[in-house]
Protein backbone atom coordinates (compact mmCIF):
# COMPACT_ATOMS: atom_id res chain seq x y z
CA UNK A 1 0.00 0.00 0.00
CA UNK A 2 3.04 2.22 0.66
CA UNK A 3 3.88 2.13 -3.33
CA UNK A 4 0.27 4.48 -3.13
CA UNK A 5 0.03 6.61 -5.95
CA UNK A 6 0.33 9.99 -3.77
CA UNK A 7 -1.78 11.97 -5.97
CA UNK A 8 -4.92 9.72 -5.47
CA UNK A 9 -3.49 9.82 -1.70
CA UNK A 10 -3.89 13.44 -1.57
CA UNK A 11 -7.30 13.82 -2.81
CA UNK A 12 -8.99 11.44 -1.12
CA UNK A 13 -7.28 13.10 2.28
CA UNK A 14 -8.54 16.97 0.80
CA UNK A 15 -12.15 15.44 -0.06
CA UNK A 16 -11.78 13.43 3.83
CA UNK A 17 -10.87 16.99 5.24
CA UNK A 18 -14.08 18.85 3.18
CA UNK A 19 -16.60 16.43 5.44
CA UNK A 20 -14.70 15.92 8.83
CA UNK A 21 -17.51 16.69 11.54
CA UNK A 22 -14.40 18.42 13.99
CA UNK A 23 -13.43 20.40 10.76
CA UNK A 24 -16.15 21.72 10.24
CA UNK A 25 -17.25 22.46 13.58
CA UNK A 26 -14.39 24.20 14.07
CA UNK A 27 -14.30 25.90 10.64
CA UNK A 28 -10.54 24.52 9.54
CA UNK A 29 -9.63 24.60 6.30
CA UNK A 30 -6.97 22.57 4.39
CA UNK A 31 -5.82 24.81 1.85
CA UNK A 32 -2.24 22.55 0.70
CA UNK A 33 -0.22 20.16 2.24
CA UNK A 34 2.48 17.15 1.26
CA UNK A 35 4.79 15.05 2.98
CA UNK A 36 5.79 17.15 6.26
CA UNK A 37 4.11 19.85 5.43
CA UNK A 38 0.96 21.29 5.52
CA UNK A 39 -1.10 24.84 4.92
CA UNK A 40 -4.22 25.63 6.81
CA UNK A 41 -6.38 28.17 8.36
CA UNK A 42 -9.51 28.59 10.56
CA UNK A 43 -11.42 31.88 9.38
CA UNK A 44 -12.06 34.93 12.42
CA UNK A 45 -15.97 34.65 13.24
CA UNK A 46 -17.00 36.32 16.32
CA UNK A 47 -18.37 32.09 17.58
CA UNK A 48 -14.60 31.25 17.75
CA UNK A 49 -13.71 34.27 20.36
CA UNK A 50 -12.78 35.92 23.56
CA UNK A 51 -15.17 38.22 24.81
CA UNK A 52 -12.48 40.62 24.29
CA UNK A 53 -12.96 39.90 20.32
CA UNK A 54 -9.75 38.55 19.82
CA UNK A 55 -10.14 34.49 18.52
CA UNK A 56 -9.85 31.74 21.55
CA UNK A 57 -6.33 30.27 22.30
CA UNK A 58 -8.11 27.14 21.88
CA UNK A 59 -8.72 27.58 18.49
CA UNK A 60 -5.04 28.59 17.66
CA UNK A 61 -4.03 25.23 19.59
CA UNK A 62 -6.14 23.37 17.64
CA UNK A 63 -5.47 24.96 14.26
CA UNK A 64 -1.80 24.24 15.05
CA UNK A 65 -2.64 20.44 16.17
CA UNK A 66 -4.61 19.65 13.23
CA UNK A 67 -2.43 20.88 10.88
CA UNK A 68 0.83 19.31 12.39
CA UNK A 69 -1.07 15.73 12.00
CA UNK A 70 -2.06 16.74 8.79
CA UNK A 71 1.76 17.33 7.67
CA UNK A 72 1.76 13.52 8.79
CA UNK A 73 -0.63 11.67 6.77
CA UNK A 74 1.21 11.73 3.22
CA UNK A 75 4.84 11.27 4.92
CA UNK A 76 6.39 7.58 4.53
CA UNK A 77 6.78 7.23 7.64
CA UNK A 78 3.27 7.48 8.79
CA UNK A 79 2.35 5.49 5.46
CA UNK A 80 4.14 2.51 7.39
CA UNK A 81 2.35 2.89 10.36
CA UNK A 82 -1.09 2.77 8.74
CA UNK A 83 -0.02 -0.21 6.56
CA UNK A 84 0.66 -2.11 9.53
CA UNK A 85 -2.03 -0.71 11.55
CA UNK A 86 -0.03 0.90 14.31
CA UNK A 87 -0.92 4.22 15.80
CA UNK A 88 0.64 7.80 15.43
CA UNK A 89 0.06 9.60 18.80
CA UNK A 90 0.64 13.20 19.56
CA UNK A 91 2.26 13.54 23.19
CA UNK A 92 2.71 16.83 23.44
CA UNK A 93 1.76 20.22 22.62
CA UNK A 94 2.86 23.92 23.14
CA UNK A 95 1.56 27.64 21.99
CA UNK A 96 3.38 30.44 22.02
CA UNK A 97 0.88 33.55 21.83
CA UNK A 98 2.54 36.42 20.61
CA UNK A 99 -0.45 38.60 19.47
CA UNK A 100 -4.22 38.78 19.75
CA UNK A 101 -6.29 38.20 15.72
CA UNK A 102 -8.88 40.16 15.56
CA UNK A 103 -10.33 39.51 11.91
CA UNK A 104 -9.58 37.69 8.54
CA UNK A 105 -8.42 34.22 8.60
CA UNK A 106 -5.89 32.30 11.04
CA UNK A 107 -3.20 31.09 8.73
CA UNK A 108 -0.96 28.02 9.88
CA UNK A 109 2.24 26.42 7.81
CA UNK A 110 3.42 23.19 9.71
CA UNK A 111 6.44 21.92 9.16
CA UNK A 112 7.85 18.69 10.67
CA UNK A 113 12.31 19.14 10.37
CA UNK A 114 12.45 15.92 12.28
CA UNK A 115 11.41 13.06 11.63
CA UNK A 116 12.50 9.75 12.58
CA UNK A 117 11.19 6.02 12.14
CA UNK A 118 9.55 6.51 16.00
CA UNK A 119 9.65 10.25 16.77
CA UNK A 120 8.32 13.00 15.03
CA UNK A 121 9.75 16.84 15.82
CA UNK A 122 6.73 18.88 14.50
CA UNK A 123 6.67 23.35 14.33
CA UNK A 124 3.89 25.30 13.29
CA UNK A 125 3.49 29.34 12.77
CA UNK A 126 0.06 30.84 13.03
CA UNK A 127 0.27 34.11 10.90
CA UNK A 128 -2.02 36.71 10.39
CA UNK A 129 -3.82 38.37 6.58
CA UNK A 130 -1.09 40.91 7.07
CA UNK A 131 1.57 38.41 7.67
CA UNK A 132 2.22 39.31 11.47
CA UNK A 133 2.96 36.23 13.80
CA UNK A 134 0.10 35.27 15.89
CA UNK A 135 1.54 32.22 17.39
CA UNK A 136 4.21 29.28 17.41
CA UNK A 137 3.89 26.27 17.95
CA UNK A 138 5.85 22.67 18.19
CA UNK A 139 4.51 19.36 18.79
CA UNK A 140 6.38 15.89 19.69
CA UNK A 141 4.66 12.63 17.63
CA UNK A 142 5.45 9.36 18.21
CA UNK A 143 4.71 6.62 15.84
CA UNK A 144 4.23 3.03 16.72
CA UNK A 145 4.38 0.19 13.76
CA UNK A 146 1.76 -2.47 14.41
CA UNK A 147 2.04 -6.11 13.43
CA UNK A 148 -0.27 -6.51 10.31
CA UNK A 149 1.60 -7.13 7.37
CA UNK B 1 -15.28 48.19 42.23
CA UNK B 2 -13.01 45.52 43.72
CA UNK B 3 -14.90 45.44 46.68
CA UNK B 4 -17.31 43.66 45.05
CA UNK B 5 -19.56 41.07 46.31
CA UNK B 6 -17.62 37.44 45.67
CA UNK B 7 -21.12 35.52 45.48
CA UNK B 8 -22.58 38.23 42.74
CA UNK B 9 -19.74 38.18 40.85
CA UNK B 10 -19.56 34.18 40.82
CA UNK B 11 -23.20 34.01 39.97
CA UNK B 12 -22.51 36.39 37.51
CA UNK B 13 -19.58 34.78 35.71
CA UNK B 14 -21.41 31.42 35.86
CA UNK B 15 -24.56 32.94 34.00
CA UNK B 16 -22.23 34.21 31.25
CA UNK B 17 -20.19 30.98 30.58
CA UNK B 18 -23.87 29.41 30.08
CA UNK B 19 -24.33 31.27 27.15
CA UNK B 20 -21.39 32.22 26.22
CA UNK B 21 -21.04 31.20 22.33
CA UNK B 22 -17.69 30.00 22.07
CA UNK B 23 -18.23 27.56 25.20
CA UNK B 24 -21.70 26.34 23.64
CA UNK B 25 -19.85 25.53 20.41
CA UNK B 26 -17.20 23.45 21.90
CA UNK B 27 -19.55 22.41 24.58
CA UNK B 28 -17.87 23.94 27.53
CA UNK B 29 -18.94 23.72 30.96
CA UNK B 30 -18.42 25.36 34.31
CA UNK B 31 -18.41 23.30 37.13
CA UNK B 32 -17.81 24.99 39.98
CA UNK B 33 -14.99 27.59 40.85
CA UNK B 34 -13.46 30.47 42.95
CA UNK B 35 -9.89 32.24 42.83
CA UNK B 36 -7.06 30.52 41.65
CA UNK B 37 -9.37 27.67 40.76
CA UNK B 38 -11.91 26.06 38.59
CA UNK B 39 -13.43 22.71 37.97
CA UNK B 40 -14.94 22.35 34.33
CA UNK B 41 -15.78 19.78 31.59
CA UNK B 42 -16.54 18.80 28.34
CA UNK B 43 -19.18 15.71 27.31
CA UNK B 44 -17.36 13.32 24.44
CA UNK B 45 -19.20 13.59 21.31
CA UNK B 46 -18.30 12.01 18.09
CA UNK B 47 -18.00 15.78 16.58
CA UNK B 48 -15.21 16.58 18.61
CA UNK B 49 -13.19 14.15 17.88
CA UNK B 50 -10.09 12.36 15.47
CA UNK B 51 -11.49 9.76 12.91
CA UNK B 52 -10.31 7.09 15.52
CA UNK B 53 -12.81 8.26 18.06
CA UNK B 54 -10.44 9.78 20.74
CA UNK B 55 -11.34 13.16 20.84
CA UNK B 56 -9.10 15.75 19.54
CA UNK B 57 -5.80 17.29 20.85
CA UNK B 58 -7.48 20.80 20.15
CA UNK B 59 -10.51 19.98 22.35
CA UNK B 60 -8.41 19.14 25.48
CA UNK B 61 -6.24 22.37 24.67
CA UNK B 62 -9.45 24.75 24.89
CA UNK B 63 -10.61 22.91 27.91
CA UNK B 64 -7.27 23.49 29.74
CA UNK B 65 -6.46 26.57 28.33
CA UNK B 66 -10.76 28.28 29.12
CA UNK B 67 -10.56 26.16 32.54
CA UNK B 68 -7.39 28.82 33.36
CA UNK B 69 -8.93 31.63 32.48
CA UNK B 70 -11.81 30.57 34.34
CA UNK B 71 -9.87 30.17 37.60
CA UNK B 72 -7.91 33.66 37.28
CA UNK B 73 -11.55 35.22 37.08
CA UNK B 74 -12.08 35.68 40.74
CA UNK B 75 -8.66 36.63 42.06
CA UNK B 76 -7.65 40.26 43.27
CA UNK B 77 -4.90 40.10 40.66
CA UNK B 78 -7.50 40.16 37.62
CA UNK B 79 -10.24 42.40 39.40
CA UNK B 80 -7.54 44.87 39.45
CA UNK B 81 -6.48 44.48 36.24
CA UNK B 82 -10.42 44.99 35.26
CA UNK B 83 -10.69 47.81 37.09
CA UNK B 84 -8.13 49.61 35.48
CA UNK B 85 -8.99 48.55 32.69
CA UNK B 86 -5.67 47.00 32.03
CA UNK B 87 -5.18 43.55 30.20
CA UNK B 88 -4.66 39.76 30.79
CA UNK B 89 -2.64 37.91 28.47
CA UNK B 90 -1.91 33.82 28.00
CA UNK B 91 1.50 33.86 26.67
CA UNK B 92 2.00 30.28 26.40
CA UNK B 93 -0.23 26.98 26.54
CA UNK B 94 1.63 23.30 26.95
CA UNK B 95 -0.31 20.31 27.24
CA UNK B 96 1.10 17.00 27.69
CA UNK B 97 -1.03 13.99 26.32
CA UNK B 98 -1.19 10.83 28.38
CA UNK B 99 -4.27 8.95 27.76
CA UNK B 100 -6.72 8.86 24.91
CA UNK B 101 -10.20 9.86 25.85
CA UNK B 102 -13.10 7.49 24.12
CA UNK B 103 -16.28 8.51 26.21
CA UNK B 104 -17.85 10.52 29.03
CA UNK B 105 -16.61 13.97 29.85
CA UNK B 106 -13.14 15.30 29.44
CA UNK B 107 -13.15 16.65 33.40
CA UNK B 108 -10.61 19.27 34.08
CA UNK B 109 -9.09 20.81 36.95
CA UNK B 110 -6.92 23.83 37.06
CA UNK B 111 -5.16 25.97 39.56
CA UNK B 112 -3.01 28.91 39.59
CA UNK B 113 -0.69 27.94 42.59
CA UNK B 114 2.25 31.12 41.87
CA UNK B 115 0.31 34.38 41.03
CA UNK B 116 2.28 37.88 41.66
CA UNK B 117 0.97 40.96 40.31
CA UNK B 118 1.93 40.70 37.00
CA UNK B 119 2.35 36.97 35.92
CA UNK B 120 0.58 33.87 37.17
CA UNK B 121 1.52 30.37 36.33
CA UNK B 122 -1.12 27.79 36.09
CA UNK B 123 -1.81 24.20 35.94
CA UNK B 124 -4.56 22.10 35.30
CA UNK B 125 -5.15 18.16 34.75
CA UNK B 126 -7.66 16.31 32.53
CA UNK B 127 -9.17 13.13 33.86
CA UNK B 128 -11.91 10.90 32.48
CA UNK B 129 -14.97 10.07 34.33
CA UNK B 130 -13.00 6.96 35.35
CA UNK B 131 -10.49 9.11 37.21
CA UNK B 132 -7.67 7.97 34.59
CA UNK B 133 -5.16 11.07 33.83
CA UNK B 134 -5.91 12.20 30.36
CA UNK B 135 -3.76 15.22 29.94
CA UNK B 136 -1.16 17.30 32.00
CA UNK B 137 -1.30 21.17 30.89
CA UNK B 138 0.47 24.49 31.65
CA UNK B 139 0.21 27.97 31.21
CA UNK B 140 1.69 31.68 31.84
CA UNK B 141 -0.01 34.21 32.52
CA UNK B 142 0.81 38.15 32.40
CA UNK B 143 -1.35 40.70 33.91
CA UNK B 144 -0.64 44.61 32.87
CA UNK B 145 -2.79 47.37 35.15
CA UNK B 146 -4.19 49.79 32.92
CA UNK B 147 -4.49 53.63 33.43
CA UNK B 148 -7.96 53.69 34.65
CA UNK B 149 -8.69 54.53 37.98
CA UNK C 1 20.19 -9.31 35.85
CA UNK C 2 16.54 -7.74 36.42
CA UNK C 3 15.93 -9.74 39.49
CA UNK C 4 19.06 -8.02 40.66
CA UNK C 5 18.95 -7.38 44.58
CA UNK C 6 17.44 -3.67 44.79
CA UNK C 7 19.79 -2.44 48.00
CA UNK C 8 23.20 -3.86 46.11
CA UNK C 9 21.96 -1.67 42.95
CA UNK C 10 20.88 1.23 45.36
CA UNK C 11 24.29 1.13 46.34
CA UNK C 12 26.15 0.87 43.53
CA UNK C 13 24.05 3.79 42.05
CA UNK C 14 24.77 6.08 45.38
CA UNK C 15 29.00 5.04 45.08
CA UNK C 16 28.90 5.43 41.12
CA UNK C 17 27.33 9.34 41.91
CA UNK C 18 29.47 10.88 43.99
CA UNK C 19 32.44 10.09 41.85
CA UNK C 20 30.66 11.18 38.51
CA UNK C 21 32.66 13.91 36.88
CA UNK C 22 30.05 16.53 35.79
CA UNK C 23 28.37 15.85 39.38
CA UNK C 24 31.56 16.53 40.94
CA UNK C 25 32.13 19.62 38.68
CA UNK C 26 28.12 21.06 39.17
CA UNK C 27 27.97 20.50 42.62
CA UNK C 28 25.19 17.66 41.94
CA UNK C 29 24.00 15.47 45.24
CA UNK C 30 22.02 12.91 45.34
CA UNK C 31 20.25 12.47 48.50
CA UNK C 32 17.66 9.58 48.16
CA UNK C 33 15.95 7.79 45.48
CA UNK C 34 14.22 4.92 44.83
CA UNK C 35 12.14 3.60 41.27
CA UNK C 36 10.37 6.47 39.59
CA UNK C 37 11.68 9.18 42.40
CA UNK C 38 14.53 11.07 43.55
CA UNK C 39 15.74 13.77 45.86
CA UNK C 40 18.52 15.30 45.44
CA UNK C 41 20.20 19.04 45.66
CA UNK C 42 23.10 21.44 44.23
CA UNK C 43 24.87 23.75 47.30
CA UNK C 44 24.55 27.53 45.82
CA UNK C 45 27.89 28.77 45.41
CA UNK C 46 29.04 31.98 43.62
CA UNK C 47 30.66 30.08 40.70
CA UNK C 48 27.51 28.90 39.51
CA UNK C 49 25.85 32.28 39.49
CA UNK C 50 24.75 35.17 37.53
CA UNK C 51 26.34 38.11 37.36
CA UNK C 52 23.59 39.60 40.05
CA UNK C 53 24.29 36.64 42.26
CA UNK C 54 21.13 34.47 41.39
CA UNK C 55 21.89 30.57 40.76
CA UNK C 56 22.13 30.27 36.60
CA UNK C 57 19.03 29.06 35.26
CA UNK C 58 21.41 26.34 33.52
CA UNK C 59 21.94 25.09 37.00
CA UNK C 60 18.67 24.51 37.98
CA UNK C 61 18.14 22.43 34.57
CA UNK C 62 20.76 20.51 35.23
CA UNK C 63 19.84 19.44 38.59
CA UNK C 64 16.05 18.70 37.04
CA UNK C 65 17.64 17.39 34.23
CA UNK C 66 20.10 15.00 36.28
CA UNK C 67 17.22 14.05 38.97
CA UNK C 68 14.68 13.15 37.06
CA UNK C 69 17.41 10.32 34.79
CA UNK C 70 18.28 9.64 38.72
CA UNK C 71 14.75 8.55 39.14
CA UNK C 72 14.41 6.61 36.55
CA UNK C 73 17.36 4.14 36.92
CA UNK C 74 15.56 2.04 39.61
CA UNK C 75 12.57 0.82 37.58
CA UNK C 76 11.47 -2.06 36.13
CA UNK C 77 11.08 -0.23 33.03
CA UNK C 78 14.81 0.75 32.31
CA UNK C 79 16.41 -2.08 34.13
CA UNK C 80 14.74 -4.05 30.97
CA UNK C 81 16.33 -1.16 28.90
CA UNK C 82 20.19 -1.88 30.26
CA UNK C 83 19.23 -5.89 30.27
CA UNK C 84 18.42 -5.78 26.68
CA UNK C 85 21.15 -3.14 25.65
CA UNK C 86 18.86 -0.37 24.63
CA UNK C 87 18.54 3.16 25.03
CA UNK C 88 16.95 5.77 27.44
CA UNK C 89 17.11 9.21 25.58
CA UNK C 90 15.16 12.57 27.27
CA UNK C 91 13.34 13.89 24.02
CA UNK C 92 12.71 17.01 25.97
CA UNK C 93 13.17 19.08 29.18
CA UNK C 94 10.89 22.19 30.42
CA UNK C 95 11.88 24.47 32.93
CA UNK C 96 9.56 27.24 34.81
CA UNK C 97 11.68 29.59 36.72
CA UNK C 98 9.45 30.88 40.00
CA UNK C 99 12.09 32.76 42.28
CA UNK C 100 15.24 33.80 42.15
CA UNK C 101 18.01 31.20 44.02
CA UNK C 102 21.12 33.45 46.53
CA UNK C 103 21.89 31.24 49.32
CA UNK C 104 21.79 27.88 50.51
CA UNK C 105 20.65 24.81 48.65
CA UNK C 106 18.95 23.87 45.36
CA UNK C 107 16.57 21.31 46.82
CA UNK C 108 15.11 19.27 43.76
CA UNK C 109 12.20 16.18 43.97
CA UNK C 110 11.65 14.58 40.76
CA UNK C 111 9.03 11.79 39.83
CA UNK C 112 8.29 9.87 37.40
CA UNK C 113 3.99 9.49 37.67
CA UNK C 114 3.27 8.57 34.27
CA UNK C 115 5.64 5.22 33.14
CA UNK C 116 4.94 3.30 30.20
CA UNK C 117 7.11 0.83 28.51
CA UNK C 118 7.99 3.30 26.04
CA UNK C 119 7.40 6.40 27.55
CA UNK C 120 8.01 8.82 30.85
CA UNK C 121 6.43 11.51 31.82
CA UNK C 122 8.80 12.80 34.54
CA UNK C 123 7.89 16.08 36.81
CA UNK C 124 10.83 17.69 39.06
CA UNK C 125 10.07 20.79 41.86
CA UNK C 126 13.24 22.56 43.41
CA UNK C 127 12.45 24.44 46.49
CA UNK C 128 15.15 26.40 48.81
CA UNK C 129 16.42 25.52 51.93
CA UNK C 130 12.72 27.80 53.02
CA UNK C 131 11.03 25.62 51.24
CA UNK C 132 9.96 28.47 49.21
CA UNK C 133 9.35 26.86 45.25
CA UNK C 134 12.11 27.88 43.16
CA UNK C 135 11.05 26.13 39.75
CA UNK C 136 9.35 23.45 38.33
CA UNK C 137 10.37 20.90 35.33
CA UNK C 138 9.42 18.39 33.56
CA UNK C 139 10.79 15.96 30.49
CA UNK C 140 9.48 13.16 28.69
CA UNK C 141 11.77 10.26 28.57
CA UNK C 142 11.42 7.40 25.33
CA UNK C 143 12.56 3.54 26.40
CA UNK C 144 13.80 1.52 23.78
CA UNK C 145 14.73 -2.05 24.45
CA UNK C 146 17.46 -3.41 22.68
CA UNK C 147 18.45 -6.74 20.78
CA UNK C 148 20.37 -8.17 23.33
CA UNK C 149 18.97 -11.02 25.68
CA UNK D 1 23.67 56.03 29.11
CA UNK D 2 21.74 53.91 26.59
CA UNK D 3 23.48 56.22 23.97
CA UNK D 4 26.57 54.33 24.66
CA UNK D 5 28.88 53.43 21.73
CA UNK D 6 27.93 50.17 21.26
CA UNK D 7 31.29 48.94 20.05
CA UNK D 8 32.91 49.90 23.44
CA UNK D 9 29.76 47.99 24.90
CA UNK D 10 30.44 44.80 22.95
CA UNK D 11 34.12 45.48 23.72
CA UNK D 12 33.32 44.98 27.47
CA UNK D 13 30.75 42.21 27.52
CA UNK D 14 33.01 39.97 25.20
CA UNK D 15 35.99 40.60 28.24
CA UNK D 16 33.18 40.16 30.80
CA UNK D 17 32.46 36.43 29.24
CA UNK D 18 36.12 35.34 29.13
CA UNK D 19 36.48 35.41 33.00
CA UNK D 20 33.29 35.05 34.24
CA UNK D 21 33.52 32.35 36.47
CA UNK D 22 30.09 30.36 35.75
CA UNK D 23 31.68 30.55 31.62
CA UNK D 24 34.64 29.23 32.41
CA UNK D 25 33.29 26.22 35.01
CA UNK D 26 31.37 24.81 31.80
CA UNK D 27 33.43 26.06 29.12
CA UNK D 28 30.79 28.42 27.34
CA UNK D 29 32.30 30.45 25.04
CA UNK D 30 30.95 33.70 23.26
CA UNK D 31 31.75 33.56 19.48
CA UNK D 32 30.30 36.66 18.46
CA UNK D 33 26.88 38.15 19.06
CA UNK D 34 24.63 41.33 18.74
CA UNK D 35 21.19 43.06 19.63
CA UNK D 36 18.88 39.94 19.42
CA UNK D 37 21.37 37.54 18.72
CA UNK D 38 24.64 35.69 19.56
CA UNK D 39 26.79 32.88 18.61
CA UNK D 40 28.26 30.88 21.41
CA UNK D 41 29.67 27.39 22.02
CA UNK D 42 30.89 24.76 24.48
CA UNK D 43 33.43 22.26 23.90
CA UNK D 44 32.55 18.91 23.73
CA UNK D 45 35.06 17.06 27.08
CA UNK D 46 34.25 14.09 28.86
CA UNK D 47 33.64 16.33 32.32
CA UNK D 48 30.34 17.41 30.44
CA UNK D 49 28.99 14.15 29.88
CA UNK D 50 26.75 11.13 30.42
CA UNK D 51 28.15 7.63 31.65
CA UNK D 52 27.59 6.89 28.00
CA UNK D 53 29.61 9.31 26.08
CA UNK D 54 26.70 11.96 25.33
CA UNK D 55 27.11 15.33 26.50
CA UNK D 56 24.46 16.09 29.08
CA UNK D 57 21.27 17.62 28.41
CA UNK D 58 21.82 20.04 31.22
CA UNK D 59 24.88 21.44 29.73
CA UNK D 60 23.17 21.92 26.39
CA UNK D 61 20.32 23.49 28.28
CA UNK D 62 23.32 25.68 29.82
CA UNK D 63 24.18 26.74 26.83
CA UNK D 64 20.95 27.69 25.18
CA UNK D 65 19.90 29.62 28.40
CA UNK D 66 22.97 31.54 28.19
CA UNK D 67 23.02 32.05 25.25
CA UNK D 68 19.58 33.34 24.78
CA UNK D 69 20.68 36.06 27.90
CA UNK D 70 23.54 37.21 25.72
CA UNK D 71 21.45 37.96 22.65
CA UNK D 72 19.44 40.32 25.10
CA UNK D 73 22.34 42.26 26.33
CA UNK D 74 22.89 44.22 23.40
CA UNK D 75 19.32 45.62 22.76
CA UNK D 76 17.54 48.76 23.57
CA UNK D 77 15.29 47.09 25.31
CA UNK D 78 17.63 45.53 28.01
CA UNK D 79 19.45 48.91 28.13
CA UNK D 80 16.76 50.81 29.61
CA UNK D 81 15.73 47.68 32.03
CA UNK D 82 19.98 48.53 32.77
CA UNK D 83 19.62 52.09 32.75
CA UNK D 84 16.68 51.93 34.95
CA UNK D 85 17.98 49.62 37.32
CA UNK D 86 15.62 47.18 36.16
CA UNK D 87 15.12 43.49 35.79
CA UNK D 88 15.66 40.80 32.89
CA UNK D 89 13.62 37.77 34.06
CA UNK D 90 13.97 34.54 32.37
CA UNK D 91 10.66 32.87 33.12
CA UNK D 92 10.71 29.47 31.65
CA UNK D 93 12.79 27.54 29.29
CA UNK D 94 12.40 24.93 27.06
CA UNK D 95 14.96 22.31 25.05
CA UNK D 96 14.10 19.84 22.39
CA UNK D 97 16.76 17.02 22.12
CA UNK D 98 17.33 15.84 18.82
CA UNK D 99 20.99 14.11 18.63
CA UNK D 100 23.17 13.20 20.77
CA UNK D 101 26.94 15.15 20.68
CA UNK D 102 30.14 12.87 21.28
CA UNK D 103 32.74 15.06 19.93
CA UNK D 104 33.21 18.88 18.49
CA UNK D 105 31.53 21.87 19.86
CA UNK D 106 28.09 22.05 21.07
CA UNK D 107 27.51 25.56 18.72
CA UNK D 108 24.46 27.34 19.97
CA UNK D 109 22.86 30.44 17.67
CA UNK D 110 20.23 32.06 19.57
CA UNK D 111 17.84 34.87 18.40
CA UNK D 112 14.87 36.93 19.65
CA UNK D 113 12.69 37.16 17.08
CA UNK D 114 10.09 39.01 19.15
CA UNK D 115 10.77 41.27 21.71
CA UNK D 116 8.63 43.88 23.01
CA UNK D 117 9.29 45.99 25.76
CA UNK D 118 8.07 43.99 28.71
CA UNK D 119 8.41 40.29 26.97
CA UNK D 120 11.29 38.38 24.54
CA UNK D 121 10.05 35.30 23.12
CA UNK D 122 13.55 33.56 21.82
CA UNK D 123 14.94 30.64 20.50
CA UNK D 124 18.29 28.95 19.76
CA UNK D 125 19.78 25.88 17.73
CA UNK D 126 22.10 24.04 18.83
CA UNK D 127 24.35 22.08 15.79
CA UNK D 128 27.10 19.62 15.66
CA UNK D 129 30.56 20.72 14.29
CA UNK D 130 29.03 18.76 11.30
CA UNK D 131 26.26 21.19 10.89
CA UNK D 132 23.64 18.50 12.62
CA UNK D 133 20.85 19.50 14.96
CA UNK D 134 21.42 18.39 18.07
CA UNK D 135 18.70 20.48 20.07
CA UNK D 136 16.09 22.99 19.73
CA UNK D 137 15.22 25.59 22.23
CA UNK D 138 13.39 28.65 23.37
CA UNK D 139 12.42 31.03 26.46
CA UNK D 140 10.29 33.51 27.31
CA UNK D 141 11.67 37.11 29.28
CA UNK D 142 10.66 39.62 31.29
CA UNK D 143 11.56 42.83 31.29
CA UNK D 144 10.21 45.34 34.07
CA UNK D 145 11.68 49.01 34.33
CA UNK D 146 13.02 50.17 37.32
CA UNK D 147 12.75 53.69 39.17
CA UNK D 148 16.06 54.81 38.58
CA UNK D 149 16.31 57.99 36.00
Amino acid sequence: MTQNDPDKLKRKLFEFAKVFPFFELIGFELVDFGPTWAKTRIAFRPELCNPNGVMHGGVIATLIDASITQAMLMTDEYQQVRDTRGSMTTVDLRVRYLRPLTAGYAQCEARIPHLGRRIGHASAVVTSDEGKEIALGDSMIILTLGEAK
